[in-house]
């Protein structure tokens, strides 16, 4: 062996956990729980939640994820939120460690777990540990990683004055990958960044041929003056749990001749910035108006009728559809 | 608070490690130490080489990396290496959180703490922990993490007999990114996985024009029957620090008239099929040639002239070039 520098601290199980008190993390309390497969277990506390840097997770981003929430003591859509997990997994190799019926019960024990009615659940599904290289072969089998987080509700500016929107300059993920809602999220963190550094709320993509895609992580939709109810074909970005329950409740105001039509097609940017009204929807955010998009006010600038509806719909779903509730608590 | 299930065993920092140890890691053996930024410090106990699951690069892949090897004591290419990295982390604005003379200096630190002489270090600078959202203004700093591993050499039938390459289905990255060592490389491992479930030792890229692009982790070569070395264009693909560096090497091999020309072109894959020679260059292989490209034989099927003189020259460069070593050990 060679000679030792001095200098740098060598670190130890015996000297780690009090090596990472010096590392503060306020927004820990954030953290209400976390699971994970390696320990079969669940923590509360921040500084255990870990992920090896050896699964292929940390290195390549190479797993899936999807966030669902928890609305006073009951999880919405969580076997939408588990297939579409699965459906994502899959096209990329990784089988499930559990059964989706295995899935629930342990999203539904950890979330119990924490006591908490309304909060954040992301499950991520990892290639898992076992290397450094690209190769999925070299991991010993697929990693469950449950994080139970405080729900943040959005500024209340959001539903009430609405959101402003700008075309982000990034070129967008082939149809392939925007459908596989995996690790590989740097497209979406740079639009995020993009919308904040323009002072924006949100970016949304455009296609090669000027036609939109999604957000960050939010879906778009856009209501024209001709009551058409547009998305974004869902074979060309991620399905969006939400956008997709929306147009499911949307259909209905087709037959009460609310709208003319609910479809899914490719929307040219210039048809958003001729819209009466347009919808960004998300997990977190529900649905919210957008109010200017590249500067332009969509209609009057302010959250129109059918936003006002929609909400309505969707909240009301999210608290009265039992089939889509998962109660957590008894 | 509500009533807790038993089943699910809750994990705090008393039985934390003991709770580790049912999870075998042999290949653990490979990690000779890891340093990370939130503890200022290294270890040597693969137990340990954890990042939070919250740092940004465990969720979104928000992170870039480069990998250098040590080669009898000294580091290759360090200098490229980590310029690579700064421009790589200033792409997706990540501020380098020590310059790359400081880094230097901690790379060489935590390398000569190994021992090890002959060894893979691999530098990874994320985004940060701060929250689980894709906004990057949430984390509070970039973070550092440095992976000394064992270097395990390529089994010696790549530089007898050549490798296997066939071309891959997937639809490749746009330039922007594909310039961007980013931890975003879900397609490179559908690629490295699309090689072995076809029973071949590599995939090439191909853009939407029939042009080539990159391996997984490779660039690649063309040695056409008029003695022209091509290279897709470095502005399309990953500058590879090995194949740039063969490059160089190469063009003295112009003015001594063994090779007509050296030049980064666009290459149909039609003019690799028809090459004298082809050649996959990284980090971990140096230079092995390709013995067949989608099942057809690239000239003979067995490793060329060229090859056999390129690879001397780099191998060489490496022991060699004082300008290009970073010696480790005194």
């Amino acid at each position: 062996m060679v000679e030792r520098d001095v200098g740098l601290k060598e670190i130890s199980k015996e000297n780690f956990f009090e090596t990472l008190k010096k590392f503060e993390r306020p927004w820990g309390a954030n953290y209400l729980a976390m699971y994970s497969s390696l320990w079969d277990g669940y923590t509360k506390d921040p500084d255990l939640m870990m992920i090896p840097a050896d699964d292929h997770l940390a290195h390549r981003g190479d797993g899936v994820f999807d966030t669902m929430r928890c609305v006073n003591g009951c999880i919405y859509q969580l076997q939408r939120h588990l297939r579409r997990l699965e459906r994502s997994a899959n096209s990329i190799g990784i089988k499930l460690p559990l059964s989706t019926e295995e899935l629930t019960g342990l999203v539904v024990e950890v979330t119990k777990k924490t006591g908490e009615k309304d909060c954040i659940i992301r499950v991520t599904v990892s290639r898992g540990p076992g290397g450094f290289s690209t190769n999925p072969y070299e991991c010993f089998g697929p990693q469950l990683y449950i994080n139970v987080i405080k729900y943040n509700p959005p500024p209340s500016y959001f539903y009430t004055k609405g959101v402003s929107l700008i075309t982000s300059k990034y070129p967008q993920k082939d149809p392939l990958f925007a459908n596989i809602k995996s690790c590989n999220y740097l497209l979406n963190v740079l639009m995020k960044k993009e919308a904040l550094d323009n002072s924006a709320d949100y970016s949304i993509g455009v296609d090669r041929d000027g036609y939109i895609t999604e957000g960050s992580t939010e879906n778009i939709i856009v209501f024209t003056k001709e009551n058409e109810l547009f998305f974004p074909p869902f074979d060309t970005v991620l399905t969006g749990t939400t956008a997709y329950r929306i147009k499911e409740l949307a259909e209905n105001l087709v037959s009460q001749s609310v709208l003319k039509e609910v479809s899914e097609r490719k929307i040219h940017k210039d048809v958003v910035y001729e819209a009466k009204e347009v919808f960004l929807t998300g997990t977190s955010i529900n649905i919210v108006p957008v109010s200017t998009y590249d500067g332009r006010k969509i209609s009057d600038g302010m959250p129109g009728e059918l936003f006002q509806r929609l909400r309505i719909m969707l909240e009301n779903d999210m608290v009265n559809n039992k089939d889509l509730l998962t109660p957590v608590f008894d």
